[in-house]
C-alpha cells in the first residue's frame, strides 16, 4: 500500500486521557504509558499541556527526553507563553510537535474566547508561525469544529496550511457529530481548502453519544489521515475514540477500509492493562477488544460453532491483540535474571535500587502465593514505584479483628516523616475502622469518593489491587494499593493517596482544550 | 411526527444481555429487571429462550404474567419444539411475541447448520407460519446476516413475510459492520423486496469493533424502524448496542436523524444500575451515559465553560438521563411507609414477607450507616431477595483476625440446611482465610474466577458490595453481598454463589443465537 493508505495513530492518553476526573499520573507513570505506546508502534505520543502545570511540563518532558521512536508532542493554547512552554519541554525529543488550537464554533468564540472570527483567524496564524519557528511539525486544531461554520472552517484552515501547520486536525469536542455528517464535513473540507494538500487532515472524536470510534472511521473514509485516540477510550466525560477499537476495526475491515496504521497489534492488551492499573479506571467486560469477555464465548450454539469452524463466530484472533500470550507463571524459585527479562517483556525497564526493590516484593509475595502472573508483576511494580515517592506517611504495623455481632477494630501504628505514631479506631467493618484510625492520625479532611477492589488474579489467594480516590478543597487523588490481605492493601491505598495529596506531586491541570 | 418515524425499541438485556458469560439471572431478576424495562417504556421485553432450560422458560413465563405495558418476546430456533415452547411461556401475556431465527450467511449454512440455501428458505417459511398460528405477532431473524449474500437475503425476507412474518431482523452477529455498507444492505433490502412495507425492518449489532451504535443508527437513517439493545451494551463478548447510547443519540441529534422513541430517559441511570448491581458487571467510568464521568467536567478551561454557557460543553443535561434526580437520603428515623414509597419510586414492589425482611435490614444497616442512599437500598434489596432464594449455606456467625507479619485466620459457623458447622483456617489474607473456611465444609470444588468489591455510596461508612464468580465444570455462578464490612459481604458473595451453585437454580442455555 502506499504511503498515502496509512493512517496515523495519534494517542492522547498522557493528555486528553490524564484530563479525566481521577486520572491524573506522575511523571514516571506517564514514561510508562509511553513505553507501552513506543512499542505499539504509536506515531505520535501526546505527552500533555507543558504550560498547565511544572507536574505536566516535567511529564511532557521526561516523556520527550525517554522515547525515540514516537513523535512526542505537547499540547499548547494560540499564544506566545504556551507555545514556548511547549518547546521548552520537546527541546531533547527525537522527534517533536506543538500542537496548538483555538476554538471556531460560534458558541465557544461568543462565550469562551470573547472575540470576533477575524480575531480568532489572526491569533491562529500568528501562532501557527509562532510554534513553526520553534518547531518543524506543527499540528493545529480546531477546537469545538464539530459545532463550527463550513465557510469559516474553510477560511481559518487554509490560513494556518498557508502559517505552516503541517497536520490541520477537527475535533468533535463535545461528542456532538454522527458519521456520516462528520464525514461529509471532513470531504467538504478536503474538497473546498485549496492548500488541503498541503496537509495531514486528523480527527479527535469524544464518545458522548457512544460514536467516537464510528465519526472517526467515517472521517478515515472521507480522507483524514490522524485519528487522535486513547487506550481504553480514556478521556473526559465518555471519554475519546479508543486506540485498539480504532486499530483493530482498520485491519480486521481492511476490504473496506483500504487503509492500515503501524501498530503492532500484539502489545494492545498489555497496554490496556498498564493503563487500566495506574488509573484505576477499570475496563468492563463487556468492553471491545480489550474486556475479560471480548473474546469468551458461552453458548451452546456458539461454542459449536466455534469449534466447527473457528471463523464462524470470531472475526478476529485473541491472540492478534494479545490474548492468551505466552503467560509465564513464575514462583518462588524464579532467579533475579528470570525476573527482570520478564518485567522487560511487559515493557518495564527498572534498574538498580528500583529493580532491588521489586525484586524484594517479588519474593515476599512468592511466600504467601502460589502462581505468580504478569498481572502480579504489574501491580508489584505499581505498587513498588508508589512507595519510592516522597512519602510522608508509612504503614508499619496493622492489627484488625472483625466478628459478627461486634463492632471491628483496627489498631495500627504509622510512620510520618520517620517518626512513629499509633491509633486505634472502630468502624462499621474492617476497612472502614483502619481507615479511621488513619485520619485519627492524619486529620486529612478529605472525602473518600470511590473505594474499589480487584482480584489481579483468579484464585482465592490472589492478591486484592484497591483504588481509594479522596477529594479535598476541588483536588482528586486516586491511591492504590496492593496485598494479598485485602485490608493491608486497602491502608496501603489510602495512604498512597494521602501522600499524593500531601506532596502536591501533581497538582491537575488547570487549563486544556480540545 | 408520525408513526413512521417511531423507532421501536427492543430490550434483549434479558436474552442476549444474560447469554454473557457470569451473568445469568434468576427468574426474580429478571422480573426486577423487566419492571425496569416497562417503566422506560421499552416497547418490546425479549425475556429469554423458552427452550433453552426449564429456568429461561419459567423466566419468560414470569416476565409474561407480569408485565402489562410492554409487549413480551421469546426467542426460538425455526423449530417446532422451539416455537411451541416459547408460545406457552407467553400464553398470559398482554401482549406476546414469538422471535425466530435461522442463519443465511454461507458460513453459517455450511458449517453449523449443513444445509442447502433452499432447504433454509423453507424452513424459516414454515418456521414463520407455525409461530403465526400460535401468536399474532411474529419476528423473523436472519441470523449472520451481515455476512450473508444480499440476493439471499432478499429471497428468504421475502418469503417469511408472505408467511407471517410483521418484523425482520437483519443482525450483525459477529460484530463485523462498517456503518455505510451497513446502511446500504438495509436500504437495498427495502429497495428490493417488494414486500418490504409489510413489515418493520429492525436490526440488532453486536460491539466487536466498538460500532454497535453506529451501525444501528445507520441501518435507521437507511429506514429501518426497530433497533434491539441491552442496558449498559451487556451481551456476549463486548455486548449489543447499548439502549442509553441508542436512545440519547436519537433524542440529542433529532435534527440530524428525524425520529424519536418513547423511552422516558430520565429512568436510565436507574435500570443501569439495576443491570450492573444484578449481574455484578460493572459500567466504566468512561462510558457514554451511564458512567460515572459522563457528565463529570474536570478541566479549567472546560468547568469555566460550562459556567459561562451550559452549552458550551454539554450537549444533553445529566438530569435527563437521570443524573441528580432528587435523591432522597433516608435515615434511622425513617419509617415504613416512607421506606416502600421510596422503593416503589426505585420500581422496586415488595409485599408482606418481602418487605418486612427489607425494613428489619434496613433499620440494621440504618444502625451502622448514618446516611442512606437509593444505592443502599438497591443493594439491600437485591441481598434480601438473594437470602430468599432458597438456602442450602447460611452464615451464621465469622470472626476474622488480620496483623501484619502474622498469618491471617478466619472462624466461622455455618448453617447446612439448618445443621451448624464450625470451621477455622488461614490464608492469605483475610478475605482469603474466610473463603478456605467456607470450603472446608463445603469442599465445592469450585474455582474462585472473579472478586470484586465496589463501595454503593461515598464516605468510609458505605457497604461494599462484593461479587463472587465461581466456576465448576462450565458452569458459572455470579454471587453477591452486601454490608459495611467487607469480609462478612466477601463471605455472604461467596455462599450465595455456592447455593446458586448447589440447587441449579438456573442452567445457563445450552443453546442461542443471532
Amino acid at each position: 500500500m502506499s504511503s498515502n493508505d496509512r493512517v496515523i495513530i495519534f494517542d492522547t492518553t498522557l493528555r486528553d486521557g490524564e484530563q479525566s476526573p481521577g486520572a491524573s499520573m506522575t511523571g514516571e507513570e506517564k514514561l510508562r504509558i509511553a513505553r507501552a505506546l513506543e512499542r505499539l508502534k504509536v506515531d505520535v505520543i501526546e505527552a500533555g499541556f507543558a504550560i498547565a502545570s511544572p507536574g505536566d511540563f516535567a511529564g511532557v518532558k521526561l516523556v520527550a527526553d525517554n522515547i525515540k521512536d514516537s513523535t512526542v508532542c505537547s499540547l499548547a493554547r494560540a499564544v506566545d507563553a504556551d507555545i514556548e512552554r511547549a518547546a521548552e519541554a520537546l527541546a531533547y525529543a527525537n522527534s517533536g510537535r506543538i500542537h496548538t488550537f483555538i476554538a471556531t464554533s460560534p458558541i465557544h468564540m461568543q462565550y469562551k474566547l470573547r472575540m470576533q472570527p477575524e480575531q480568532v483567524i489572526e491569533q491562529a496564524v500568528r501562532a501557527v508561525k509562532k510554534a513553526r519557528s520553534l518547531c518543524a511539525d506543527v499540528e493545529f486544531s480546531c477546537e469545538d469544529a464539530g459545532r463550527s461554520e463550513i465557510d469559516f472552517l474553510c477560511r481559518i484552515i487554509e490560513a494556518a496550511i498557508d502559517a505552516g501547520a503541517r497536520t490541520i486536525n477537527i475535533p468533535d469536542t463535545v461528542g456532538y457529530a454522527i458519521p456520516h455528517q462528520y464525514a461529509d464535513t471532513i470531504r467538504q473540507l478536503l474538497e473546498r481548502i485549496p492548500n488541503a494538500d498541503k496537509a495531514v487532515f486528523s480527527v479527535h472524536c469524544h464518545n458522548d453519544l457512544g460514536l467516537a470510534v464510528a465519526n472517526s472511521l467515517a472521517a478515515v473514509v472521507a480522507g483524514a489521515r490522524q485519528v487522535e485516540c486513547t487506550i481504553n477510550g480514556l478521556g473526559e466525560r465518555a471519554g475519546n475514540a479508543a486506540l485498539e477499537e480504532i486499530v483493530m476495526a482498520i485491519k480486521t475491515r481492511q476490504d473496506l477500509l483500504g487503509v492500515h496504521t503501524r501498530i503492532e497489534t500484539e502489545h494492545i492488551l498489555a497496554a490496556s492493562r498498564l493503563v487500566s492499573g495506574i488509573t484505576g479506571f477499570p475496563v468492563q467486560p463487556n468492553k471491545a477488544i480489550v474486556g475479560a469477555n471480548a473474546f469468551a464465548h458461552e453458548s451452546g450454539i456458539h461454542q459449536d460453532g466455534v469449534l466447527k469452524h473457528r471463523e464462524t463466530y470470531e472475526i478476529m484472533s485473541a491472540q492478534s491483540v494479545g490474548w492468551h500470550a505466552n503467560k509465564m507463571v513464575m514462583g518462588k524459585h524464579s532467579g533475579r535474571a528470570a525476573f527482570r527479562s520478564r518485567l522487560e517483556e511487559l515493557g518495564i525497564v527498572l534498574e538498580g535500587e528500583e529493580l532491588n526493590a521489586a525484586f524484594a516484593r517479588f519474593k515476599e509475595l512468592a511466600d504467601k502465593k502460589h502462581e505468580i502472573f504478569d498481572e502480579d508483576l504489574q501491580a508489584l511494580v505499581s505498587d513498588t514505584l508508589a512507595e519510592e515517592a516522597p512519602e510522608h506517611y508509612k504503614l508499619v504495623s496493622l492489627e484488625v479483628a472483625s466478628k459478627t455481632g461486634t463492632t471491628p477494630e483496627a489498631r495500627l501504628v504509622l510512620s510520618i516523616d520517620g517518626a512513629q505514631r499509633d491509633a486505634a479506631a472502630q468502624g462499621s467493618g474492617p476497612v472502614d475502622a483502619t481507615f479511621k484510625a488513619i485520619e485519627a492520625i492524619a486529620a486529612s479532611d478529605a472525602t473518600l469518593q470511590l473505594y474499589s477492589v480487584n482480584a489481579i488474579t483468579q484464585g482465592t489467594d490472589s492478591q486484592g489491587e484497591v483504588t481509594v480516590r479522596l477529594e479535598k478543597g476541588g483536588r482528586i487523588v486516586n491511591g492504590n494499593g496492593a496485598d494479598t490481605d485485602i485490608v493491608v492493601a486497602s491502608a496501603k491505598a489510602y495512604l498512597n493517596a494521602l501522600n499524593l495529596m500531601q506532596v502536591g506531586a501533581k497538582a491537575h491541570p488547570q487549563v486544556e482544550g480540545v
